[in-house]
């Protein structure tokens, strides 16, 4: 796998202001489009921004509204545009009742249409990677997910394989396939395997231990932040975050990056940051339509990648008629 | 009632595009605030344009999914900022079934909320309006809806007073109110009732009488326009309107405003535009956060407001962190 973007559609929480949609978040993984979580205008958040892509499967933190009202338009949309790809949605235990209730609003689609019910623990394999779920402490059942790219193989010694008298070429080729070349092993030649990327989603949850395990080491900390230190108690009772605790799960985690999400539009996104960077650093609060470019650790840090206006889908009010 | 100004908070049809959200059109009449169908996102098109108000009533014109699946949530972004006056959302015979079935999403809110299903004839009154339905011609069951301006009184006449010899001052005032002032009766001075302004809300139909009948001499009609001529087999199986269609209806009914909305993304709204005023004008397509202004018949012709684009709310992408 080579590129991994994470791609805010959506970054408030509970009610849309006007500058942040409510959670979706699009993880684009190659040519892979998985979607994490879809609040009521994601299609459209997608439609103004990067496309609405026919996404490859969509993952439920859990059932409160602001979370997957966008889900049914969505389905209903892809098909009237004649998908024909099966899509698989999955969720905690009861997203089947909790979207089987809603089935009427897309009818009989021309896709096959799975919706799968997860358990903690459970992972899901694409090609090249893989994405896991884990219990989160919300009200009602909620996940977090990890996405875990595949262990890549190890380097390949190109000096080592000279001095051993590999000639360079197609037996370069053979040992990197697992092949022993003229009495020399893919071992002598190759280090140890690489992990792979590891992106950890923590859904809606207070700080919690689980999330501390599953982002352990993980290359991007997607936490939510509902709250401030100053009204930690309300957070405490709603089994929200603080950015503070968010920063503080971030950094006993050791990731490389934290990315603040699931804002309330009662704090300056500012406040927020800078609560969040007294403990743990580096972090960032993207705004919607905001990407976070995840690549090799050898290859540079994960960083934000601002929105290009120039790249825009022309907004409604400069259409021509 | 004096300022009435007709919002298109949404202007596309069944499946969003970049342009153009679901739809939903918001009646503003003086102080009162009459949403008009509510698609997905419809409380974030408010948000990013107009402010989000506490809303007087919600009326649907049907229980296709794209006119009304903005609702739930936006009940819900009520509830959270402690709304307390009470909400009526109306609509055809079932609307209760439908919205019931979604309880779950707002759950126990802090305000009244009723939901009326309402019949054909129908009126409903406000103060110096009522909001009329009447039955259109669309797959299952599916209202129009007229707003419908109290009669205002007749002019006062200030010469022919002068020259009864009424002084002017308090005596104006008495005579405007009813009363015989000095054998002079109000009869005399005051003109016969004018009408109120009159706006019609096609919803989603094929051309039919109803529509017709209702909008006959209304200062706007607002009619959809989901196809073109091109395609009018699939506007009459689908029981949809051509823009041909829709500019025949508005010059039989002799309307002063033409206002096509619930555009499909496949034509250019400069074709849909075109496509009718061979029939009828004037005629406007609306784009998304664009308003009529309907002045009393006295007081001009009632006309496109373009969206001031100094006034909008800032863009996610503006924010300043």
């Amino acid at each position: 796998m080579d590129e991994v973007e994470l791609f805010f559609a959506g970054t408030g929480g509970s009610a849309p202001s006007a500058r942040r949609a409510l959670p979706a978040l699009l993880a684009r993984l190659d040519g892979d489009r998985v979607l994490f979580d879809c609040g009521e205008g994601t299609q459209r958040q997608l439609l103004r921004s990067v496309g609405l892509a026919d996404l490859d499967a969509v993952f439920l933190t859990h059932h409160h509204a602001d979370h997957w009202l966008g889900l049914p338009g969505m389905l209903k949309t892809f098909d009237l545009r004649g998908r024909e790809k099966p899509l698989d949605v999955f969720g905690p235990p009861g997203t089947g009742r909790l979207l089987g209730a809603m089935s009427g609003v897309w009818g009989r689609v021309g896709y096959e249409l799975a919706i799968v019910e997860l358990e903690p623990g459970d992972a899901i394999e694409f090609d090249g990677y893989e994405v896991e779920c884990f219990n989160v402490r919300h009200r009602g059942r909620a996940f977090g997910y990890a996405i875990a790219e595949d262990e890549r193989p190890g380097r390949f010694d190109v000096d080592a394989a000279r001095a051993l008298g590999v000639p360079p070429g197609p037996a370069f080729g053979r040992l990197q396939a697992g092949e022993t070349v003229d009495g020399v092993s893919p071992d002598q030649v190759i280090g140890p395997p690489r992990p792979g990327r590891r992106i950890v989603l923590s859904g809606d949850t207070a700080p919690c231990e689980m999330v501390r395990t599953a982002a352990r080491g993980a290359d991007v900390l997607v936490h939510e932040a509902t709250f401030l230190e100053e009204d930690a108690q309300r957070a405490a009772l709603t089994e929200h975050s603080t950015a503070r605790q968010a920063a503080q799960v971030a950094a006993d985690a050791g990731v490389r990056l934290l990315a603040l999400s699931h804002l309330s539009s009662r704090y300056p996104p500012s406040r927020v940051r800078d609560e969040a960077r007294v403990v743990f650093e580096p972090v960032v609060v993207p705004r919607d339509f905001e990407a976070i470019d995840v690549p090799h650790v050898e290859k540079g840090e994960p960083r934000l990648v601002p929105w290009d206006r120039a790249a825009r889908v022309p907004e409604a009010a400069s259409e021509l008629l």
